[in-house]
C-alpha cells in the first residue's frame, strides 16, 4: 500500500517520495482508516490531490478517502495519540463467500465469555513481551492498553482493540491467543500466565493479517474537515 | 448459485434436482440467509450431506451453512413467513477498496433524515406496482412492507428491509429511489406521490444488485438447530 502510494505522489511531483503513516499494516492488513502524510513542493489544493492520486492509484485496490493540509510539525504517527483496530473471526465449518480474505475462518465454535475473560487479562499498562513479534523495533516493550472488547453479530466476531500504540504484531498475536481460550484449548487464566511470562514462546499463534483492520488514528487536534 | 448447488447434489445423487430457493437473489446479490430445499431419495445425515456438498461447491464462492431434514410439507419458498433483505452504500468519492462488490457506491454525500422521512411513506399495505420489475411474476403487486429502517456506521449506510414476501426487484426500486431522496434530486414526499401512481415510470432507478444481501428467512417453526 505504502508504495503504491508513493508511486502515485512520484507521477505528480517526480523525484522520490516517503510517506510516513501512522500504523503498522501489513501485507494483508486492511487499512481503512490509516493516516499519512508526506512532504510536497507544490501548493496543492487538498481535494484536488486526492482526486489526483485515487486517479493514479488504479487500478490498486487503495484509495485516498480523505486530504488535508497540516502545520510543519504534524507527523502521521508520531503526533497520533491513539490506534482503533479491528480484528474480524468467522467461526463456522462451511468455507467463507463475501467474507472470503476479510476474516478469518476458525472452523470451530468459540466461546466469547471465556474469550472476554481472557481479555481482562491484557487491558492495561504492561510488559507485552509475550505478544510482540521477534522483529519488532520499539524501544520499550511496556504499552497501555485501553480496550480489548469482544462482541459477536450476524455469526462474524470482533474483536476491538484499542491503544496508544501497539508493537508489531501485537494485535494479532492477542487474537492468536484470545481464539486459543474460546475453543476451550487453553482456560481464560493462562492468558495471565503468559502475559507475565514474558516470553515470546508463551504466546498462542499470531492470527493472520487478513481478519485485520486499522480503523481509525486519533490525533490531539481534528486532522480532516470529516473528523470535526 | 442455484446452478452451483444443484449441480453439486447431483454429484451425490446423479440425475436432475431442482432447488426451491426462499427469496430471489438474482446475479450479484448476496446470499447471506437463503434457504433452499431439496428432494433426495438416499437418507443423509444433515451434517455429512453440508460437508459433502461444500466439497462439490468448491472453488464457486457458494457455501452450505446449515442442513436440516424437514417434514414433506415444508416449501422453502411457500412456507416461509418473512425475509430479511438489507442494501449497504457507500457514500465517497474515492473508489472502494475492501467494500469493492459488497456495496453501492455512490460519489455524494446522503441525508440520512430525508432518506428516512421518504422510507415512511412505503411501510404498509400498499399496491407497490411502480417498484416491480416489468418480469415479475406475483399474482398480486399489493404486499405489507414491515420495515424499512435507513442507519449509518463507519462510512456505510445500511437499510433493513423487511416483508413476508417481496415483488420481483422490490427492494432494489426502494433503494434506487431512496437514493434520489438522500441525494437531494427527490423531496421524500415524491415517494409518496410516486407509490400513489402505481406506475412503473414513477419509480426512481434500480439499484444495482451488488449492494443487496438476503439476510434471513422465517418459518412459522425454526428449521435448523442454529435457529432454535
Amino acid at each position: 500500500m505504502q508504495g503504491a502510494i508513493e508511486a502515485a505522489v512520484a507521477k505528480l511531483e517526480p523525484g522520490e517520495h516517503t510517506i510516513a503513516a501512522a500504523g503498522r499494516t501489513d501485507a494483508g492488513v486492511h487499512a481503512r482508516g490509516q493516516v499519512a502524510h508526506v512532504d510536497l513542493a507544490r501548493d496543492w489544493d487538498a481535494f484536488w490531490l486526492g482526486e489526483a492520486l485515487n486517479h493514479h492509484l488504479r487500478p490498486d485496490p487503495v484509495a485516498i478517502l480523505d486530504v488535508a493540509r497540516v502545520p510543519q510539525d504534524f507527523h502521521a504517527r508520531f503526533s497520533a495519540i491513539a490506534r482503533h483496530y479491528e480484528y474480524r473471526i468467522v467461526p463456522r465449518r462451511a468455507p467463507l463467500t463475501v467474507e472470503a480474505g476479510l476474516a478469518w475462518q476458525v472452523r470451530h465454535a468459540l466461546d466469547l465469555g471465556a474469550m472476554r475473560e481472557g481479555a481482562a487479562h491484557l487491558i492495561g499498562h504492561h510488559d507485552f513481551t509475550t505478544f510482540r513479534s521477534s522483529i519488532c523495533q520499539a524501544a520499550s516493550p511496556v504499552k497501555t492498553l485501553d480496550r480489548l472488547d469482544v462482541s459477536a453479530a450476524e455469526g462474524t466476531i470482533t474483536l476491538d482493540v484499542r491503544a496508544r500504540s501497539f508493537l508489531h504484531n501485537q494485535v494479532r498475536s492477542f487474537v492468536g491467543t484470545l481464539e486459543r481460550v474460546g475453543a476451550g484449548s487453553w482456560p481464560p487464566d493462562r492468558v495471565r500466565t503468559a502475559l507475565e511470562a514474558r516470553n515470546r514462546a508463551a504466546c498462542g499463534t499470531v492470527a493472520p493479517p487478513h481478519g485485520l483492520y486499522l480503523m481509525r488514528v486519533v490525533y490531539p487536534e481534528p486532522v480532516f474537515a470529516s473528523d470535526a
